[in-house]
């Protein structure tokens, strides 16, 4: 059964040799540095929960070409229910890491170009599909992560591609050979690359007829000669490097982005899914958004209630559960993450069938979901704080706590309700801590925003994806006109 | 087929003979009072649409009963399918009528007390569930409409129904006589109980085993001796008894909500759904509001793509539609519609099934709907509104537009971008009007509010529904605890 | 002195004799209708409150041309402290009527066309600021009210005054005469024009070269020949013609806005105060605006105070005003009200001498203050409508509550907590449908929105306001640019 | 002239020996430490801001004892004037330290002790009115600094002091000697301890007549034996550690709060400004909040330019400043900056005399600024992180930038438009992410919910501040009652 076990996969990582920077220094293997395991660590989660008999049904799936049980992540949705399980499963792994574990653009990326690819050879009689579906067979047999790789640097952003001085700007095709094709660019805000065994590279915009060079969609290995990871910093990121991680909130998980070079980098024919197709780039980008816009109502809403729960425990810590302003703020918080939720779901429930036999969800509703994600996680964040109270931001290290001199201070008070030892409340509030102002708020917080796609971009899609016609022709009716 | 049509459900109305009063004076038939007409026929388009042969897959169902096509609002939800299209359907009902159709409170009453019957007789082997299945095979057998009421007027809230001065404050028990019970008390807020044949009473709240006198369930045709309706006002109502009825906004359509007297009506034994079953009366409160909170998930949305339609329609015809700021209004409007929606078919894609058979929506993501639904109309109107510019406020009377010395005048100085005319501007900023500051802005504002129970009603239920043991687990294993 | 009283302000209104419509008919006599009375008795109340004792200091000021007491109303403000006094005013008469009082616009603009024509003299040679202190002191002396005409009817918003098909879509000149100038257009939305005794007209926005002829500023009796006024409607402005006026809501009070139409209208010379001079057509409106933007942060917080006083006096009478969340709800409102007064007061504070010798509030905080007001107040009556329960828009008339049939039901089954009588609760709900749904609404929400210039306006000017190039300079300096 | 120089008081905290712990080991002075240093820079701009000419008018002022030019931090407010130019320095000074800069909790500690010392004398004639103005004499002459220690360790919230199971959850006296008394407990979140010459101790909620022991409040030097302080952490604060400091973002300035034990100190007797007078403890609390909740309106507001030109200037580097979308975004930023502003200036107008002939702030106006402070900012740094891109939390360390092997991939991708280097546009991303989820957030955001306050107590405040009973007096009136 092709199902790889956490253990082996964390294998995998020891030798995958991709040549990775971290803070100006080479990093040899993600695992052995704390800062960059937390995140291969998350990732591993995905394999670890595949392999639980009664997470079975939302982490696996059956491949539709070998009937095989293989991981969800590697799963091409093919039902309304794959698309709704695919949102609960993401909601668990939030749930169970409190950050971005890093393997769902990968899973929508691959959802995207199976159904895509497939559209391009109707038009151009091309080979793309079949292509697309040897590597993906190679994904599922194998159990890989693939990284999507899809924002471009974009230098000046009042300018196409091929109006950049520097066209690099824009990942582009600079030769081709005589099996395969090299590219050169850079590409941003990578999930999960340094993690991954493979990168699939995909355009980031629509392009003009004369921008064929920069319409190349493409898989290759993480650690193919070319390709430079620069690992990117968060906040507080470095206490991971203290004795003792006393105050890194959260124990074992994180997630992780980088810049990933490509200088030069040879593409075999057989990884090429697009080159040149430009009338494609459009509806490729579009149709990963809305796949993976979607994705955020479920492992934002996990990561939220972590947040939720940490909060109540530290209200009832504090001896503030009873208060009727913090009920309110409580009720709230699920209120809002509920609201996340939901457009996910509603976004798969109204999902349909693509050309290539692959369900997408709706449109509309996935750029509902993202939008309102946009949002909600901070004030969720605002509403967590306030009832942390400000011993958030002001409290001692839990190195503190520890020290001989001072330790029995910590220890006497930070004390909370009758029973509750200071060490278990610094520990929840320093989960706070790390979800709404550290580590953990790069994928809750700011990555909520941007990731899929700016807000601007979603109400750009909303208002095209809505029927404004009939809605202007049932107010015409019913006043007369 | 039992399904009625539009005209022969006019045709009862004449019939009916229910004693209402309105503003002071006896109502003998609603169809020919032009305030109380329009909600007759927003009553009749749910009829109406059953006719239509492209609805009738949204507007009908099969009777589990008999196997006989029935109109949808008479059904018991059998799937989640069935969950999934009533919410579809009150969109639909919505678009075409831009107000409360009255229809849905019966509905979501009936299938409520179809469940809870049933759930009592396996308690006490009561007769309950046979004596409501046999009145709702009348009621799918005649087509017919009951009202539901359930909100009594409850006095000083801070008193139980026991502890009340006035008992008659909730409806209650009287007198048992052999072949029935006397009941005395009114219902407030009764949508659409002037237009029905039934009335189906249940209690209004969670009582005490001292309370056996207000745990009483029944339905009673709405003609019954003892039975009086005093109509509710609302906003610019008397704008329909106006000559021409040039500003009514909304030509054809209405709500309209009453207070409903029972001054010691007798019910028939065959007609009790419940009586003194005290420890039933919570649950049967909470599963008819978690039915009918996510109905506004379906209505109030459809009104909304009225208003956004009316508001991108203003827009063209003002010049303005391609502003920036006025392309993120709408886009916004959309947005938070479309949120209402999500939540309710999110509700509807979880549901369950009941123990009686029915299926019964996800008690969370209904009370989520509803709590939006208290919210974003109220913004989706004041986008409208800031769209439609001041004109909606200060215009003239469409009358004036007709006067020989100053229509010319207003034709000239309120005509649109080119080719629009006057009229054609005004029809639609009245219909604005109408939804959010006329007879319409009652349903799509205050009772979006208030309608299944208010704001902190579904703060309540929120909380209770999430499961916080479980989110502070998550929470505890991610710090160390 | 020249104070006028209520009842001569009154008396001067029989005689005006100015030409207007509403709904198809002739008005010959604004306090003979019903529904135009309450705008004149709001109005009215200006003058009331100066005659009483204990208002002198805010609503009495003295004159600086004569030393004289007169009308705060027709003060050019000459300090901080006049500013600050104008918005307590105007707060204090929101709070005695509840509506639009009609009097600011003229007031604001007064004072507006001080400053201008001082700055145009001094660049022109032009002799408007003698003429307009002439026609200063004329109002001064008589206590009379000018109504504010500036917003043309705009025809398509795309094209400028000189591109519009129809050239009289903006007011403008048609012809030079010896001793003045013809005038001909429409003006949109003048508030309390009917009541006035004088209209003072300016141009609505910036102006190019070629658009001299749109670049006129006069004054002229209401009653002048060529001038028509057509009423605007109001929702539920008919209940004032109901008998015994039971439902009003608000007894007394209520605002109006008209169409003003000029049908080559003549303007004596002495009474023009710009011609041509289009340069100054932008720094007229923004001063215009400026002044008359923090106006709102006075009149609106009034009613505001109206609207949380009934909302406090129903949650009261239904015994609900212990509730956590009632409180909770009340707090937000007066919060959000006092917010809205907090930038009118710091609007004031740092406002400045203009070279004419006048004071000017901050610009910036004037579109601070008016922007929340186009948010804030649907927010209050959101809360109020939550709080006061949807007996709202469910009620009976209070005709039915007199009615020998129904009445005992109406009187019985409404009554509030014990003390309480029926009437007392529908008086106050009646209130709080007035602002919120009723005649009050229009200037309390829509007319929030779009009076003195729509959010979008604000926003740009807040932009430009704002210094962001020193706001730079500080990022620069703190990382180490 | 009583005016410290910067370098004057960075060498008295060379000297001040403070025992401070930080991370589990000694502080033995707060300058040598990196992430220690900022705050103290802070501090110490508050001295040479007044030692520069043009900033004196805001810096200094008079004071009323000596007639002598001291700082303005260490002034009694005696005028309108005097609490308006407070917070404009306050803003001045956020705009130059992007951090809380610490000095006016104590400057608001002492205008409250001025006032209510002087109120306990009159009704208990005790000295402490004397004895307090003679510390201040001591403060102003020295130009010191105090830090205000309110914030109790608490314990179980649902108990009083008294009813504490660790009486030392509350600062309490302990013993009575000759000349003194000895004091016990805790005081977190002490901000600017650390840097500050002096500690002044107050109590933090109302007392309960069997509380005397609680109601103390003294003046006592930092570094008094038996005071220790326990350094609090701040995301990303060991980024000062790091060689470079590359990513620290905010490159001088930072702000510190601590935890402060008091094990058994002495306190002298001329230090005593309370003593056991409980009925006055409730008084201290709000006075001291009241007048410290528009201190907000004025630092944060700065902190809020800095992050407004910071996001101004990223858009620029990221050619993005002229989209429609990011001009309504900035435009939105700074109107909620302004309103922050605008209740502060509005709390200093209305703002009235003691009866010690102090100043202090309108009561309502200090409660409506600090709610919307709870609120706005977190609202300004979503938009600003929205501007910013993912850029924000994704990119490298700039020590990545000057690497020999990746530096050029870093230099070329992270290039702005035209002109802009990577460099720059980090160094300006640095920045914003130190305010909106670094060592600045912990100020601008998570402190600004609950510094000098929750929100709910603010609600509380703004309930009893607004006078309901004439708001209601006015609906009555209205609606005929």
């Amino acid at each position: 059964m092709p199902l790889m076990t956490k253990d082996d996969y964390l294998s995998t990582l020891k030798n995958l040799k991709s040549r990775i920077f971290i803070q100006g220094k080479p990093l040899p293997n993600v695992l052995d540095n704390p800062i960059s395991r937390p995140p291969a660590m998350a990732m591993a989660e995905t394999y670890y929960q595949a392999e639980q008999e009664e997470m079975k049904p939302l982490f696996t799936a059956r491949s539709h070409f070998t009937g095989e049980i293989i991981n969800r992540f590697a799963h091409i949705q093919r039902s309304n229910e794959d698309l709704v399980k695919k949102i609960y499963m993401l909601r668990e792994m939030g749930r169970r890491t409190a950050c971005c574990f890093q393997r769902c653009a990968g899973m929508d990326c691959m959802n995207t170009l199976y159904s895509i690819t497939y559209d391009i050879d109707q038009q151009f009689s091309t080979p793309y599909h079949q292509r697309f579906t040897d590597f993906l067979k190679y994904i599922q047999r194998n159990d890989l992560v693939p990284a999507a790789c899809m924002t471009d640097a974009k230098g000046d952003r009042n300018f196409s591609p091929s109006q950049q001085t520097d066209r690099d700007q824009y990942l582009h095709l600079v030769e081709e050979k005589k099996n395969g094709i090299v590219v050169r660019g850079a590409k941003l805000h990578i999930t999960g690359g340094v993690n991954s065994h493979e990168l699939i590279v995909i355009p980031t915009r629509a392009l003009q007829e004369e921008e064929k060079e920069y319409a190349v969609a493409f898989a290759i290995p993480a650690n193919t000669k070319g390709i430079t990871f620069v690992y990117g910093r968060q906040p507080s990121d470095t206490r991971r490097l203290e004795e003792g991680q006393a105050d890194v909130g959260n124990l074992v998980f994180g997630g992780c982005e980088s810049l990933v070079v490509f200088e030069d980098v040879f593409i075999p024919e057989e990884r090429i899914f697009m080159k040149g197709e430009v009338s494609f780039a459009a509806r490729l980008v579009e149709l990963f958004a809305t796949q993976h816009r979607v994705s955020y109502g479920g492992c934002k809403v996990g990561v939220g209630d972590v947040l939720i729960g940490a909060t109540a425990a530290i209200a009832e810590m504090q001896g503030t559960e009873k208060a009727g302003h913090v009920k309110d703020k409580l009720a709230e918080m699920i209120h809002l993450n509920e609201t996340l939720h939901a457009a996910a779901l509603a976004g798969a429930l109204k999902g349909s069938r693509t050309a290539s036999g692959s369900y997408s969800v709706d449109r509309l509703m996935a750029n509902v979901c993202k939008l309102n994600v946009t949002r909600f996680p901070f004030e969720i964040s605002r509403l967590a704080q306030d009832i942390a109270g400000g011993i958030l931001v002001t409290m001692p290290s839990r190195e503190d706590q520890e020290n001989p001199e001072v330790g029995h201070y910590v220890r006497k008070y930070l004390v909370g309700k009758a029973g509750v030892e200071s060490d278990k409340r610094m520990r929840i509030l320093r989960l706070i801590e790390n979800i709404t102002l550290g580590t953990g708020a790069v994928s809750y917080l700011t990555e909520s925003i941007h990731g899929a796609g700016s807000p601007q971009a979603q109400k750009i899609m909303i208002t095209r994806m809505a029927d404004l016609g009939t809605a202007k022709s049932y107010a015409y009716k019913l006043c007369g006109l």
